[in-house]
């Protein structure tokens, strides 16, 4: 099972809005047989390609897969046919399907005599995959909010000056982040102040100098090398690549206020400006019309409207407004901070207003995994309490 | 060598005005035959200590020394005799002593016929004794500046609220680095705001639950558990804690604000009150009148008073607007950020004003150590620029 999830990790960042999902087949003596991962929209699953590898080897062997196999037809067959007609004996999955269109892959696979178990490496299989879990689940693309900081908090200077608090390496790492995600959310301050391109430009995999993790390293797999991928699979990746689109742009801006000679409106990628629904303006863009609440946009809204277009994972940019925005309303399901060794004492906090007035009240977190990149630290964080506070 | 800064670790927070020192000697064969650190203030040096466990054995033997041997004659004799008489054929040591009184070791050692070489270990015999070592050579303490904060630099709740915003496991670590300071300082807003007692009270050791950094930890060995300590060292290291005096509080409180009922003036430890010299006073407590500037206190004069009082390590919390003042001034050598896993948004920025207006003249640091310390990041950086920046 690590090595499906492993071979699910291939998939990040090109299987939106489908799960990642890994599989390996073991014949009737527990060879390995077969293995398989889901590359992309519209592609074979991992269990269809996992089966195909294997052959007549998968008689009777056993189907380790990281999701409930699927029981429907969409743009390919039910998983489930495909185990039943290889003749397996045996179907492990790690993670239950929560999607209640696809579920029931279990129950129809033991109703045909197949052994099936579930759960193991649930963990694992859960964190490869949160992003899609967590958009089938609330019904909202999962949210990364990243920031860069210094140690103090600060993200700019008392001049509004920003460049560069945080070294190549880290803002390279954005890019990969960037890259993974289905769609990148700024706020109209961060388009005015720093004109933004808002797009993924990963040179190569950034890697990290040091792993320094007690709490797993999270699963940021966009980067992994191919290595270990037969001939099939790499044919696979690299067709997800010639599909994968540009990460869309979203620009949120109540009041229409985006320059028309904005980069973000270039033809690098799409772009999405979430306005207030009041609002007037001949911004030749695409608009989505929102909720105004006093507070700013309807942030719910928006991703309702973000998931309708596919998007299961979302990277929220800034600035510090829209920023505290996400974080009040709890629509902040990931924190990555890149935090250089420096002191500013003074200029643009990293986050503004969260609706926080007292400590009780601070918004829970806890530390997911710290890295160094470069000469900065890159701290993840998921919401919660600690265990032993 | 590696041993001997070892055992140079357990005189931390004991030795001052003293360096730590280790010594291991190597008889003429090449086994171990004697093992010493310096303990306290008046108490024998590493290398009798060690001298003396070696006995006979020392003869024609190598001693690894972390600091070049002192050639004065202090409270105690000067340690070339020692070394010279006990006819030793080589002494190596790691670090040469910047103090011009004690200096001179090794030539004296080199013109009597002693084999002499130096720099083994240079870098984590340094690391051991940075504090004294920054004390003889800046003429000042070396100072660590401790904060708390959130991941996005908050201190305190819109409300001024800021209890606890780190666990009692993170509190419990700065008691036990209070412990291996000399003096611990404050501001007066922060001894107006919360009243602190600014005294050490570890409980025990608190261990890490993950060490994770690639820079090397930091030797904070106040909590170094007597493990591996022959019968007379660990009688030494009960003396010395014996002899162990509360560290010196020092508030810097220019216009003598502090309340005659502050619990910084209670019993526990010494007191020092740092005012303004033109400021009239009746405050019942130790008073030192410095220079006034226009930033506020002159901090130099301060330190110089505080070395002048054999304060080797002083330990900065804060508040703020006092951390903004050292920083800007480039007295602190050591950052210790303690960042809990949650987010504010507003309230009081771990750090004021610190002179900088824009973001080319942040001021730089790198990160030397990262741990968890239950919940909670703790962060050290030390003043400098990062290689690859």
């Amino acid at each position: 099972m690590a090595r499906a999830v492993e071979l699910a990790a291939f998939g990040l960042g090109t299987t939106s809005p489908n799960p990642v999902v890994g599989c390996v087949i073991l014949d009737a003596h527990g060879q390995v047989a077969g293995e398989g991962f889901h590359a992309y929209a519209g592609g074979p699953h991992a269990e269809v390609v996992a089966l195909r590898d294997a052959g007549e080897r998968a008689r009777d062997g056993t189907a380790y897969v990281t999701l409930e196999p699927c029981d429907h037809t969409g743009s390919t067959g039910p998983c489930t046919e495909a185990l039943l007609a290889a003749g397996l004996a045996r179907v492990v999955y790690a993670v239950p399907d929560p999607n209640p269109l696809a579920a029931g892959g279990g129950e129809r696979l033991r109703a045909h005599g197949v052994e099936v178990a579930h759960g193991l490496l649930g963990e694992e299989a859960e964190r490869v995959n949160v992003a899609w879990l967590t958009s089938v689940r609330l019904g909202r693309p999962y949210v990364t909010w990243k920031f860069a900081a210094t140690l103090d908090g600060r993200s700019a200077a008392a001049d509004g000056t920003s460049k560069w608090i945080t070294s190549p390496e880290a803002r390279q790492d954005v890019h990969r982040l960037r890259a993974t995600s289905d769609a990148i959310i700024a706020g109209i301050g961060t388009v005015l102040a720093d004109d933004p391109l808002l797009t993924a430009r990963p040179t190569q995999p950034v890697p990290d100098t040091g792993a320094v993790s007690d709490a797993g390293a999270v699963s940021d797999a966009g980067a992994v090398p191919e290595k270990g991928l037969d001939g099939a699979m790499r044919e696979q990746l690299a067709e997800a690549r010639r599909r994968a689109r540009a990460p869309l742009r979203v620009v949120v801006d109540s009041g229409a206020r985006t320059p028309p000679g904005a980069r973000v409106l270039d033809r690098a990628a799409p772009t999405l400006v979430a306005v207030a629904d009041s609002t007037r303006t001949g911004l030749q863009a695409e608009l989505v019309r929102l909720p105004y609440r006093p507070d700013g946009l309807d942030l719910h809204a928006l991703l309702k409207e973000l998931r309708r277009r596919g998007v299961v994972s979302a990277f929220l940019e800034g600035g510090p407004t829209l920023a505290g925005s996400f974080v009040r309303q709890g629509l902040v399901d990931r924190v990555v901070a890149y935090v250089a060794p420096a002191l500013l004492g003074s200029g643009r906090a990293a986050l503004g207003q969260a609706g926080v007035s007292t400590i009780a009240g601070m918004h829970a977190f806890v530390f997911e995994e710290v890295s160094m990149i470069g000469p900065d630290l890159r701290i993840t964080a998921r919401p919660g309490t600690p265990k032993e506070k």
